[in-house]
């Protein structure tokens, strides 16, 4: 009745379990169950609201910063690889995470043919890894933004010594900033809180910042259908006022503004990805619930982690999601 | 006052001239000129009777294949490579049509993964070259379809000996048809000529003649911008009832009838191919003129045919066009 927001926090309360989770959301999405008409009408109203208002404004667009990125930097600290990095990680001819870190970020700054002479925008820049990488490989200088306290405190004192700022500061407020133009921008992993609404919003801020010359890439998780929301329970407990976008919207979203001039798909390295955040999770599971901290990790959160873990990387499996590089320029 | 058709009618009649044809259409291509007010009401009549018309029915489809493939074979072999490519050619560390037309082909074979037991379909099959280079080195078997009589019978002869059949039909007509389902299907250079009301209809085809694990790869030009016909200078003069999709076009056309895996843009290779095919085209002008067909190659066609490879080359530099691959799944 209450769709998979029901399913999930039944399994949060512990109702039912799954010898392997990873197999049951790789069956229970195979199936293509989002597509059920029951399980559509219970999203109606979700639907019909993300419609009618805009879910991404600039109040609304911190909620997600405030309860999922500010969650303690050492919970994350404990699954994630050295760099940081809370997105699609590459791995391509190894199987360690930190290579997959380090082999995505050096994608990253090839794509943008990051030199040393560039100013470079990150917009959305986490906790600073994209940041620290380019700046200490390539040179170059990076300015990133967030809305995250926890992200902009800890990313400052991760880039101590390099030539990077750090700003809190909603992406919209770019153009009349001091800050650019820009030679390259980055967003990587950002957009999935942007809204489709303002997606064209989005393109206009960064074509208004990035040089005429200058490189754009788009690291984004990509949704197989055009959905104005995420799945109920994800909104619910993970990201507020999320939603990955469609080649469809984000085709209407560029058009006359950038010249999308390649657009890849690299969904097969998010099943190793989480596979690893999961099993670093679990591993570690005793030192994160020992952590201090002021909403105490236990057993329903742990639940809970585990849950959107296992049915993000069936969700990339079965192909429901995408990840994609888009390479933009102004003019072509 | 008549724009671009102006223009080019007035070359044809030798009103002007330029020392570089090339050089000409990359200034005013570069100056982005069909944005201007005054081109685009130019083009408004056209314009508003493509969207009121669907100017790609059954027998206007036929319209371009009658008048433009049909023109003699032996004027296009005096300016093709050996395969009779007459889309874009790989120059991947080569600066030779031959083997630039042969990379080509070699990576449509890799991304569909043909082996020896596969049944292909290409829709849109030209002079056959597709058919034969992955019968012959692939050994598998090709359905070919196409509108046009004189490529039809050519590729008939041409892929002679070999596990494939070339065959008069509308794609239209394929669900219906006793051909199918395929394991791999190929488009290539043929949904230039579909019109963007019908690409969605086309996706239908694909879809409904493609097996549940098949491949699907669509070679196409792509257009920058979203506009529901060509320039009215090729239009009339090249490609009748043409337009290259936009990504915004592609991109709802397929929503939920296909899973876009891969959007790989080659637009830099149409700069070489057309420069190739150009120069072998007033290299071998002579023995053109020469030849005994219906319709004469007099001197306004030589200029005509210069007019259309000399600005399309420009389109491809300046990014107004690109060169896409889609490879596509039904579920990913």
């Amino acid at each position: 009745m209450r769709g998979t927001l029901g399913v999930g926090e039944s399994y949060m309360d512990g109702d039912w379990d799954a010898e392997s989770l990873g197999a049951f959301f790789h069956h229970a999405l195979g199936a293509r169950l989002r597509c059920h008409p029951l399980i559509r009408l219970n999203r109606l109203a979700q639907d019909v609201y993300a419609r009618i208002r805009n879910l991404q404004t600039r109040s609304r667009a911190r909620a997600v910063a405030e309860e999922h990125y500010d969650l303690d930097h050492r919970m994350y600290a404990l699954f994630l690889g050295p760099w940081n990095q809370y997105t699609c990680c590459f791995f391509d001819g190894t199987d360690q995470l930190e290579r997959a870190e380090a082999c995505k970020l050096e994608m990253l700054c090839d794509k943008l043919e990051i030199s040393a002479d560039d100013r470079v925008l990150d917009i959305g820049c986490g906790w600073g890894g994209f940041a620290k990488y380019a700046a200490s490989t390539r040179g170059c200088r990076v300015v990133g933004i967030s809305l995250s306290d926890e992200q902009i405190a800890y990313a400052r004192d991760y880039t101590q010594g390099l030539p990077v700022e750090i700003h809190k500061m909603d992406y919209r407020d770019l153009p009349t900033s001091r800050h650019g133009p820009f030679d390259k921008i980055l967003i990587c992993g950002m957009i999935e809180h942007v809204g489709y609404k303002n997606y064209r919003g989005l393109m206009r801020v960064v074509r208004s910042v990035l040089r005429n010359d200058g490189l754009f890439l788009l690291h984004t998780i990509g949704n197989r259908d055009s959905t104005p929301v995420v799945d109920p329970w994800i909104e619910k407990y993970i990201f507020r006022n999320s939603m990955a976008p469609s080649m469809r919207q984000l085709a209407r979203a560029a058009e006359d503004l950038l010249v999308i001039e390649d657009w890849e798909n690299y969904g097969h390295y998010y099943v190793p990805t989480l596979q690893a955040w999961h099993d670093n999770f679990n591993r570690n599971w005793e030192a994160i619930r020992a952590l201090d901290t002021p909403r105490p990790f236990d057993e329903r959160f742990r639940r809970m982690w585990n849950f959107y873990l296992m049915s993000s990387r069936a969700a990339f499996e079965v192909e429901d999601l995408h990840l994609w590089h888009l390479v933009m320029t102004r003019y072509g």
